[in-house]
């Protein structure tokens, strides 16, 4: 039950930091790799203080983590909240799918036991 | 630009919409079909009034429908956001998993590179 909410909420915080245009745009900057905060920061006219704030919702929502060694702290894309993400997403719409997929073939099964007239070949006689 | 930027903003209200374990339990629940209001607030201890502003918020992304000629206005959902939000995590999962692969495979040509002893059969010679 713990488990399941926490599970819960993690999803949340993901999707809640994918809800914002820069964050986005930082995400796919790290997926070419590894970035300063301020190479980060120098595609948008933004203080090196509101980046900042933007990588603490992504760390959050572990979709960054943060070098601890390195002085100059480079920030890297950890992909694992992103595959929850995605899974969630593709188990529903998979289901959603199916079940049309399920209406489509019910409907053909209809059409298939319906009577054919043997001597019509789909023309109109004219 | 303009188009940009909306696609931009829709993908944000999608992403917003989806981080809340009440709406994706709506959304889970809409994927095996239609359901109205009253249905859709059954397993929640939940007002109609709550239940209603969650779905408000969901319409608002694009991610369900509801029917205006039925007088019950069952709510459907609708998978075109959803394509598009798995498109975006997709997309940049992709590189980043495609830049791994190239530092695997520039770490195995600097390996193949190294000039082996034809003699040495891989063990320790004892």
């Amino acid at each position: 039950m713990t488990t399941a909410v926490l599970a819960e909420d993690e999803l949340s915080l993901t999707f809640a930091a994918l809800a914002d245009p820069t964050r986005r745009a930082i995400l796919a900057r790290l997926a070419g790799g590894e970035a300063t905060v301020n190479e980060l920061a120098a595609p948008f006219e933004m203080t090196g203080q509101a980046v900042s704030k933007h990588l603490k919702v992504l760390e959050r929502a572990g979709l960054i983590s943060r070098s601890r060694t390195a002085q100059y702290r480079p920030c890297r894309l950890e992909p694992a909240p992103l595959d929850a993400a995605t899974d969630w997403i593709t188990r529903y719409r998979r289901i959603w799918t199916d079940r049309l997929d399920g209406l489509e073939r019910h409907l053909q099964t209809l059409r298939a036991d319906r009577p054919v007239d043997p001597d019509h070949d789909g023309q109109d006689d004219r």
